[in-house]
């Protein structure tokens, strides 16, 4: 993550992360969900937080998750079903529950029919958030096979070309395993940025960067600028930022999430339902032993990643990274020394906690 | 495709398809491909001319497939087999054959797997080019299955951060049918410009965009620059550009094309192999049908494209476009009207057709 999107150290408060386990897993238990399913939420959202993706953590979804609760936009214990399958694939009613607990459901079924016939693919419809898809295609990836996951839900992107935001930010995630070295994990929204960096980028008073952002009329803002410019939330650019730079592949990528999540699970893109709530996932594993020996593809996988981080690195930077490399960093210091969450969303989760009659965390 | 990238008219020479695919025909039968597959070859390469994908049609690649023929880097009838298999896989080893031939093949493979358990995969190693993989998608889309090819060899993009260009152009596509709107149909590398159109603006001399190239040390070159002010042919940035614009997940989706395609094709990558000619492929069916109902899917599909196409322009546009739309314009324009080829590639074919024995295209 760019060093603007990071809580400045003044404002940081480091906290343990089974302790923040706890007090998410009891808020998600008094939203209405059971112990296991609680459990499900509270680990992909401090798992996010772990790994340094805090634009998917508890910073913020957790509010954002509760107000959906509240206001039964989102349903505990949701009655979810596979409504349509086949040996490789399934479908889902998700019956509006939360895709943060019913991915890793949705990806498990994948990952068994992978097992049987090769390859596995789940799709779900009427379900909230699925907070960090990787995390979801990380399951996969810790069975040996590659996980695949995208989403899409909401309205903030315009296309290419258009005055319109009509796309969601539709992110892609892929996983596969390796050997030694920590394991490759993209996961991006196929806009310049990702929404939720707008948020943390307003809290930490960052600038906007050119490419990331339209102005009201769909025209892309090629200079940087400051989010209380705009009039309002400004729209967000498909990745490439304009055309010559190539916004035409960030928007067809963003589509084609649009196609896999909503159109094959039996729903209907956002742009034509007129209402952002409701969420479309996709989740598939490929059994890597289906297509080739397991040991051979790790130890490749293991060789391709060493050659990239020890290539030569251009002018101004220190080394070259991978996918999944920079947040096993993370993770690795916010086990020992905890997450560095902003003050005020440790003020947040503890009032919450208060208002539920529950233990602060501390 | 930019206009920059098209020919001038004053060096076009409109040819009839027809009379262009019967030649095309002809030289890869002259290569020692039997008449079937060198149909095939003609029809991939004229196929994308048709639809204006010239970076992929017989302008830059006839000539290369010619010299790898002829320098045995690819072998016609080639003995391509099946080395590994499971009800939704296929592995193939393609014994060095074009992939432009080999692709077909592939993806009707995973059709018929996918109608039997719902998704076929088929990867290829040891291959040649692959011509346009769109090509190759929309043969699933013409069966009303989600068709999805990628593609690895070469080594021209830069990662973000390095100096050292270890990655392919590595391009992604996906085709999708509709009901009555022009077929979805995405191809694009996943650098910020395909590597041929660096060729195509070299024949029309024009310039190279900030974002699509870096210098010699792996810096990126954001402002305008001609090839002629580069020491060679530059490496290529991945889509994105720098890393604050979204570079590095251009380098991550590529990273995922070479995982897909030579990972799990039991393949290596071309950073590790060291050459650059043989290429890895990756070509799925999704069978709509498995998921849900086909015919709403088709709706849904052309409702969401109408919506796209109506939406407001930005200011400075006419129309919002999608992948496939431009495409089907061009494909219904040089149907009737011819290929509009540059004089240089005229001449190349005659040439060749001459030097083989064939009749020339006119």
């Amino acid at each position: 993550m760019l060093e603007r999107f990071k809580v400045p150290i003044k404002d940081q408060v480091r906290v343990n992360h089974v302790d923040l386990r706890e007090t998410v897993k009891q808020i998600f238990q008094k939203m209405g969900e059971t112990t296991e399913d609680a459990t499900i939420a509270s680990e992909v959202l401090v798992d996010s937080d772990l790994r340094g993706v805090e634009s998917h953590g508890v910073s913020n979804m957790l509010k954002e998750y509760i107000s959906y609760y509240e206001s039964q936009i989102i349903k505990p214990r949701a009655d979810w079903k596979i409504v349509k399958e086949s040996p490789s694939t399934a479908t889902v009613d998700a019956d509006t529950g939360l895709a943060v607990i019913l991915g890793p459901k949705a990806m498990n079924i994948a990952i068994e029919k992978a097992k049987k016939v090769g390859v596995g693919i789940v799709t779900m419809r009427n379900a909230g958030h699925s907070g960090a898809i990787g995390h979801h295609a990380l399951i996969a990836a810790k069975q040996d096979m590659l996980g695949m996951c995208m989403t899409t839900g909401g309205m903030r992107v315009v296309p290419t070309f258009s005055s319109e935001p009509l796309l969601g930010t539709n992110p892609i995630a892929v996983a596969a395993p390796t050997n030694s070295k920590p394991t490759f994990l993209f996961d991006v929204a196929t806009c310049s940025v990702a929404g939720n960096k707008i948020r943390l980028a307003q809290r930490s008073g960052k600038k906007l960067m050119p490419g990331w952002v339209a102005d009201q009329n769909g025209s892309p803002v090629m200079e940087e600028s400051k989010l209380a410019d705009h009039i309002d939330i400004p729209p967000l650019l498909p990745l490439g930022g304009t055309r010559e730079i190539g916004s035409h592949k960030g928007y067809g990528l963003s589509l084609v999430a649009e196609i896999m999540c909503s159109l094959m699970s039996g729903g209907i893109p956002s742009m034509l339902e007129g209402h952002e709530a409701v969420s479309k996932h996709f989740f598939a594993a490929y059994d890597i032993s289906a297509f080739t020996d397991i040991g051979e593809f790790k130890t490749n996988m293991d060789d391709m990643l060493s050659k990239l981080v020890n290539s030569k690195p251009a002018p101004g930077f220190e080394q070259v990274l991978y996918p999944g490399l920079p947040e096993f960093e993370d993770e690795n210091d916010r086990l020992v020394n905890g997450i560095p969450l902003h003050k005020e969303v440790v003020d947040f989760i503890n009032k919450t906690a208060s208002s539920l009659e529950i233990d602060p965390l501390f």
